[in-house]
């Protein structure tokens, strides 16, 4: 992991883009920190130039309760090398969705699973390398999207204690049979009016994972209409189960 | 109204019983308010006695926020005259429970609409007689079961601005359409497993409610199951709203 840049926020938090196997990424820590912070890992879609001001603002947000926050770029998204399989699956997404017609399994499963199965293993790297620094302790939680990445970093990831899964993008098939292997404490997003999210399906999903605790908060909003009030209580769910 | 009782909690909030026309309630004001108090009225599913433990609690939760709240009897329950027509709802609802048997909507009718329809004149009554009272202020919430009778008072009584309303008890198939002439802010409590509880229906009704900001918790367990931070977060929205 090779520190690029490093600028000091106006709230004093630490901000450093770093490079971890010619994967970008970001680190805040925060300001004053006595010992070791416990790391939030947020999870976001692609194109971290593009998401900067939301992840920036959550991470800030998140620091200002004594997290650190770190994340890093989706394969194929950004800066990195494009997936020729991938940017057929989102062509053939975009057609779909432009034609008005259902999207089909296919399609997602094209889409989604050669990008979970390629993306955990970087979040996994990423994470031996952020609690290698003095300044990260524990625990971990990972917020934000990609549901499918999220749900398969729950059940392979041991040091990842409570996850805020965002439903709002689409889950292969296969991932409801994983749903169910989930136990950490989940919490779970939903905007109700979210255009390009099918609502039963997230509905189906939080129905299916296997943990003893979960909780669904639904919103009035498109995907990115997330209410203030709803991303604190986000944060007060990881607050409660990570400090 | 005539207060009947009156002792001080040992967290210092006053609790006083009393009556109006005829009716039993119970009012609880906080130890040391300097101005008037914002009011949350507490609905519950009738039987007060039965209902007190799990009443109180809310009250001194509230209290501590700085809130007065209050409770009456339902009609029909508790040391309340009967109604021949509703006892024989609820002969006919619990026989078709124990049958495993659907609860038809005649039945939902018959043993919700007149309830409705005698309850929130006397909720407003009761309303008229504590804003009259110079401990108490505004605004005013309504927070608690019997979701048709908070529906109902949501759109009829202008005085009540935010509510919590709890997704477990049987609404009426007409009272979908009042639901969509609620504009008042809304936090919905659902319990994801209630036995008693139509799921779907639930999230049906959700989606109908008028309001711009409506916000739906959904957490594992049954009826009485409602964790402590889902508890937490529905007085913080009361907080948001009424102070």
């Amino acid at each position: 992991m090779q520190f690029t840049s490093e600028q000091r926020l106006d709230d004093g938090v630490l901000e450093r883009e770093f490079t971890l196997n010619e994967i970008p990424g970001i680190l805040w820590t925060p300001g004053s920190a006595s010992a070791p912070a416990p790391l939030i890992l947020l999870g976001h879609p692609g194109g971290l130039h593009k998401m900067y001001p939301r992840l920036a603002a959550r991470a800030r947000h998140s620091a200002a309760q004594g997290f650190a926050a770190a994340t890093i770029e989706l394969p194929g998204s950004g800066d990195r090398p494009r997936s020729a399989v991938a940017e057929q699956a989102r062509t053939d997404l975009r057609r779909a969705l432009e034609a008005g017609e259902p999207v089909s399994n296919e399609i997602v499963d094209r889409l989604v699973l050669p990008l979970v199965e390629k993306a955990v293993p970087e979040w996994q790297a990423a994470l031996n390398a952020l609690l290698s620094l003095p300044e990260i302790g524990g625990p971990v939680g990972y917020s934000g999207g990609v549901m499918a990445i999220g749900i398969r970093l729950a059940v392979v990831e041991p040091r990842i204690s409570a996850a805020v899964l965002f439903a709002g993008s689409f889950v292969p098939a296969a991932m409801f049979e994983e749903a169910r292997q989930v136990t950490i404490p989940l919490h779970v997003l939903l905007q109700w009016d979210d255009e390009g999210n099918d609502r039963q399906a997230a509905l189906d999903l939080f129905d299916a994972f296997g943990s003893k605790e979960k909780t669904l908060h639904a919103n009035l909003g498109g995907h990115t209409g997330v209410p203030q009030f709803a991303g604190d209580a986000a944060a007060q769910f990881l607050t409660r189960h990570l400090k």
